[in-house]
């Protein structure tokens, strides 16, 4: 009997959830780092298996990172794609989507992305793909080679930016590229906030010597993300393509989204954890602190930004929820500190992968703010269709990849969560966060101090524990993880609805 | 080996839609009425069982119909419990629920559940479970008989009206009827529509003898549906509970249910095919045939409300779709001919029970406007979830009951769908629809002549095959239906959040 | 030269404000009551006439405050048609529109009018007209009164409400209201808030023994006005009639407003000086304290509307400033105090007469919130237009009642308002109010101690000068203010665009 | 006596309209091109005056054309200072604002503003001023020369485009020019559309060969009005200033604005006729006659448009009322048919100086869709009072400039307007217009054809009546027109309100 002989590792008394279901009394036959079957008495069937007993635990689909900076030029302090994915599994995380970044003058991408394999290969902890960064959109990138990196390459992401010097894109160069993404069927990120306005800001911020790190909040204020929302939906609706505007911070912004999405228009959007827990107070830490919070967009001012983020989450706004894990060393001449002069130099960007999957469960899960199927939705379904991965990631079916992270609630936390029934197999105490427990390569964590009801008990990676929170901790070993080939989105495609009711790209 | 033991049938080579997933190449092990195991090549694990292939063919979860009138006082040409739950399985629908209605002097709601248990034990053809009409609710029906009626009968929903001389209620009687759902967990549904601007439109009409089938949509505006369902959201935002507004039909009324979501207000709504398909228009059908169409809320004038429907399907803005199927006989003196003098006296209400799948998934999900798992959602996970059966109703997955509806997209639909591989086990030809194919006990379909691409092939009650569209068509017998007791919403409950900042219901 | 002989007084140096203009260096001459001629050098040109010289002041049109409750059997211990059209005066206002108020026992508005005429005829500081309130619109009041008293009696509006016990109409009442007032032309007030939450709000807080006067603003949220003033515009559009909403003061209600005023809906909004200044803060005066600012719609929590009114006054959403002048004594047994036990029993209402003007020329006109003409439209055109008084008050303009206001800004807030040159005649001390100051007949001001930097200098009734700050105070007598008869309002009349596009009151 | 030796002609029994009132029976006394006195009975008391009987008449303020275009280089088919101002006063309008406009490589604005001095100096029919153009917004000219224009040269208002290759300026620039605007107190004028949206789809136009007039249109989707609308807004909003938006056309880009005025952001818009009266269909003339309608922002295509230009001119979304007057002639080779290859070439623009003010009077006032103080507002006080020509331009007062128009509606038309009582003193019948009437230098107007009830009998700018309808036509000669020095907008200013809270101008 072919199932039976494969199967490797049997966890039961599963309570599964899924984006959709809830599923409690279930066991799970895995085998060749495939799920196999799903049902009841699991183990009678298979009695060579190994057994993984999840009485009382939440067993969910890996998560899936959409968002992370590994190993990047322009992160010189930051994660390599060894520590970076190793502190994934310890957080929850089995799947990251990094970038290759092509540089202003760049003619080709195919070295680029050759160059990202080199680093990444034999070194990741977890699987993980590559989404492209354009900022030199030739024709001849545009036309010939990303049909190629589709195709072949198993790329089907690229990421635009309409702010920053050396990245930006204008609208022109914006609206032909999504031109090309749409004839290849690529999903098209959108860091949108509007570089006009923020650099104008900062001139007259740099004029008036107002350079400490908190300024650099006051130099990209929200109005700065609700003109770039507004507008690369716009640019989006012209193109009749669907977007992903990244790491949204601001209500307004938000709005838009939401009015886009009643419209039908197929606009998605992403939030991050620090756009749900910090105001831009954080910024203003005692001496050169604030340096460590500074990212774009920034964190805001109004406590509003938060309470919108967290509404976005569970009405449906947000698509995805992503770490956007793009660390410097704080207590490095290249890192942080290399703006101690002025907030202009210093590196943006926050460490965050391996707490938000926890930070998510423990302040929105368990406090009865989101449902764990929308839990699930966001940091692992809609990540995997979005990006094309929907086969095999983001979902607790037969067929796909064995991914799964298994969750203790403690008695008092499950008490609101009837579908947990029996004695735990497991517990834990809540902990206040110390940098030390972390397993990223960076000197601070932002979410210092943060209070953790609940962590993984264990990562499975492919059928394997990659990750044993109180045995052992990371047991994974770098060169698990896989690069994946990715393919179109499941979750939307261009309408095929124009303004003016002329087919632009009619022959 | 006692899951083999058990398995009665395999289904094969499905492609499962669930709310959230498209899993192709599954096969479905049942027994006992139950789903026992997913998986693949189950058929090799289980060789004794009966084998069912659905190669090229969708597996969605049976459909529940949580909004049909069978065998009501109030309508005595209607269907009964047996020929309308016979309709459903031929559409698709293996879950009904119907209502048990109080009228106004009725005083006890146990002689009605009784009565109402008498009515359909024995008589159908698919599960069903009751929603109470309350339209006296006394003390003691609401502090006495409603949290037994919860606890030991089953019953966790309510449906109060808004409009109808002998239903309606006024904001406070709702009120004091949600203070107690909220206690008692219940569901609480409403139809919305101001009875006084209809009554008092109608008074205007039938004194300038305003009295065909088509003067009926124009004494109730759909002004009258915004103006309620902006007033029971307050209402409900007062009162701290979940609500679902039924049959929707207007743009502006949805757009105040998409505000309240936004807010993260607990207010669902659900519509109907005919908000989808009709406009008024159909009530101006030559000689008296317009009655065939009169149903409330009323057939809209203008066809931005059907667009307005589609879109709310789509952005989320309903939660479930049902028939409302209220029917009464066309020709028939107590049937829509009642009201040849006048409209008001026209039986309200259209059938729909039969046609309520097929129409949403032709013209829904094979027209690309609709994803299948969108289609799953609304006609069968939503409402399981809704009005607590979450546990058994809804979804496809190892312990759930065997409730399942197989269609198999031609050649061309399956194009648009890449998950459906190989060649179908089974086709069909598109069909304008006929009455005389339908299993209802009405002379006439507001569907009649509508095009169908599809229809469901099989339709399986708890494992049993009741519907076979190429062989037999029914095969299942009055009586294959059971009861349902059903528990707590799994889709939402009272926030705690009060306006004004005092918690209203503190002791 | 007839004009010549006729002038009594020329105003020289003014610069006069009106809605649209402000025109500086103007003379106004005055005879018999009226504004005979506007120029420059009237002086020489009537040498014979008095001079009053307001070099370095606004002359702006005498306030009309449309809505003041006087001498109502429902306020015993409130203001007569003598106290509160003296402290009218002595605060800039020279029109008043009082209530003539049927109870639902009355079957004839004749004696009723009659009634309120014999209260004011001869008593009166300032000019009067009365709206009728109706709580009984029986079809005879409605068919055979009304059109006297439109046509003879020259009373063209009507106060409904949707609150209160012994006062509210239902839906039903208002549209059938509503279809006489558009067929007689008559202005419909409308007091918005729903009595049905209210009711079920005030009976848990009673059953909870909350019954200090904080607890009257718990009783009625802003939900309960925000749902009232929803329904109220959707029963105006549904019968095609303009409205005006009384005393808004929550920035939910004011959007609705808002967007229905986008949509050209003829719907109109008033608010008050108290929904400008004070929060329900108010309330938790020590000891009973509270009571004294106990009015309905109630004071806000949030602050939020406080800012939300202010906005409505400066982007139109408001049509008219009010008072709502409706006090009652304090410390008195059937005055406020007749709420000790409950605040069921507070007799709502506030003075607030004497302070209108003042409030806003000090807190809006000098702050720079408000132009000067927006508050000559707010407190003196658009009440003269919307109540059929177009053709003699709300302006300065030859052939108008001399209905004037003088009002000298000091040196530094002139500074901001360069239309006003040279040396001011007059000038004033900024102060704290102190109920001694005011000319009621009520023992507390809610704005005892809030600072106002002007007050009327001077205030002219048809020429003549009544209340003369510096020099005597109130000059006029009673006697002196004569019954208004009113025409049709010229802001506004209904569309003739139907819901369904069936013209309602076609024969 | 001074007053009376200095009046030269007293209009009598006049119905005078102003932005705020309509006041009947009114004579004007005029002297020295002033307004002197307002008045009854005014011939009596000047026996000496000349006398015009405007009984039956509507006597408006002369209007305000604040958006023509004369005599620029970028137009050499149009009209001249002379043929403009010529037809300006034949449609009722006695001021026009025009432009001097920068090209890209002119470093100094003082030659450029001399040199349209010169153009215009000696040959206008009525008063003028200008507008800047920027295109090179250096600092020097930021810096020295704008003060200079501003204080010396009374040009207080500079118009920037965000479209057209040789106009455009980015948002960085943008921001510039508006923290000059802001410290000199001009007003700034926006054409608001997304160039780069529109190179995008006239690329693929071209490329398609689809370059027939129709596709301007095609070109310019009113989303790339939208988005730039919303894009100028914010950055009006960060920059703190007020702003115009020229020439609407889109009701979301309306919407933008009305959201924007809620929140009190001093955003001012105007439109123009063209907007209320075509859609793109008017571009599908036969043969090359499309062109005559090619403007920008373009005709649209939707009806909805046009709606919505109506409902903002009412609901007061519009400040201003303006021609866009931009004319070419259409037969001639560097006129429109230098665009016959491709609508790229053909110049864009419409005349329309002569029919604004009858268009919107007969198709507006005459058919109630506007009360005619809107007319007023929107035709001339708005206009005078944005660009700082308050004191002496836009309304009916005395002190002010004795401009007038003087209307005679019909019999008919003046049944809805009770005001105008008596025999009126003149009449006209309907007629269809023809380009022949006119009195502009272009072979063609947009409007051929329209329907007029109604033109302006006389024109009077300072006192000379400049056209006489019935009576020789245009009576005034070219040099009648006085350059306007004109001062600070009085209808809105800088509100002091920054985003994030810091005040960014602080020093
Ligand atoms: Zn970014
Ligand atoms: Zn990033
Ligand atoms: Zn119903
Ligand atoms: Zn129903
Ligand atoms: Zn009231
Ligand atoms: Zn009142
Ligand atoms: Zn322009
Ligand atoms: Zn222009």
């Amino acid at each position: 009997m072919k199932v039976a002989a494969s199967v490797d590792l049997v966890i039961q008394n599963a309570t599964i959830a899924t984006a959709s279901d809830v599923l409690p009394e279930q066991d799970i036959a895995i085998g060749g780092g495939k799920i196999l079957l799903l049902g009841q008495n699991l183990t009678a069937l298979f009695p060579g298996a190994g057994v993984l007993d999840a009485q009382g635990a939440y067993v969910v689909p890996g998560g899936v990172d959409s968002h992370v900076h590994l190993q990047q030029d322009n992160n010189p302090t930051g994660d390599t794609f060894e520590t970076g994915t190793r502190s994934a599994v310890a957080g929850g995380t089995t799947t990251v989507l990094a970038f290759a970044t092509q540089t202003r003058t760049d003619e080709s991408l195919h070295p680029i992305v050759e160059d990202y394999h080199a680093r990444a290969a034999g070194n990741c902890y977890c699987d993980y793909g590559f989404h492209l960064i354009l900022t030199n959109p030739t024709p001849s990138i545009l036309d010939e080679e990303m049909p190629v990196l589709v195709r072949e390459g198993g790329i089907s992401s690229v990421k635009l930016y309409m702010t920053y010097k050396p990245l930006r894109l204008r609208d022109r160069d914006i609206l032909d590229v999504m031109e090309s993404t749409r004839r290849l069927g690529m999903t098209t990120m959108i860091h949108a906030e509007n570089a006009e306005m923020i650099e104008w800001m900062t001139d007259k911020l740099e004029a008036r010597r107002l350079t400490a790190p908190y300024y650099h909040a006051v130099s990209r204020p929200n109005i700065a993300e609700d003109e770039a929302t507004y507008r690369i939906i716009s640019l989006a609706e012209l193109a009749d393509i669907p977007i992903l505007i990244v790491h949204m911070s601001s209500k307004m912004a938000a709005a838009h989204v939401r009015r886009a999405q009643t419209r039908l228009l197929p606009v998605h959007a992403e939030t991050c954890p620090q756009y749900l827990f910090f105001t831009s107070e954080k910024l203003r830490g005692e001496g050169f602190e604030g340096a460590k919070c500074v990212c774009s967009p920034a964190l805001r001012e109004d406590p509003l930004h938060l309470d919108a983020m967290w509404e976005g989450l569970v009405n449906g706004t947000f698509t995805t929820f992503s770490s956007d894990h793009a660390p410097s060393k704080f207590d490095h001449p290249i890192g942080k500190k290399a703006g101690t002069s002025t907030f202009t130099k210093i590196p943006n960007g926050l460490p965050g992968l391996e707490t938000r999957m926890p930070s998510l469960f423990c302040h929105g899960v368990l406090t009865g703010r989101l449902s764990i199927q929308k839990f699930v939705e966001l940091t692992s379904s809609n990540p995997a269709k979005l990006y094309g991965m929907g086969g095999s990631k983001g979902t607790i079916a037969p067929g796909h990849d064995a991914d799964l992270v298994i969750w203790y609630p403690t008695q008092e936390q499950a008490a609101n969560y009837k579908a947990l029934s029996g004695r735990a197999a497991s517990s834990m105490t809540p902990f206040a966060l110390d940098n030390a427990m972390l397993h990223h390569d960076i000197d601070y964590t932002p979410f210092e101090g943060m209070e953790f009801a609940n962590w993984p008990r264990y990562t499975i990676l492919r059928g394997k524990v990659v990750w044993d929170r109180d045995n052992g901790g990371v047991l994974g070993s770098k060169g698990d993880g896989l690069f994946l080939k990715r393919g179109r989105s499941t979750l939307s495609k261009p309408r095929g609805v124009f303004v003016n009711e002329l087919d632009l790209y009619a022959k």
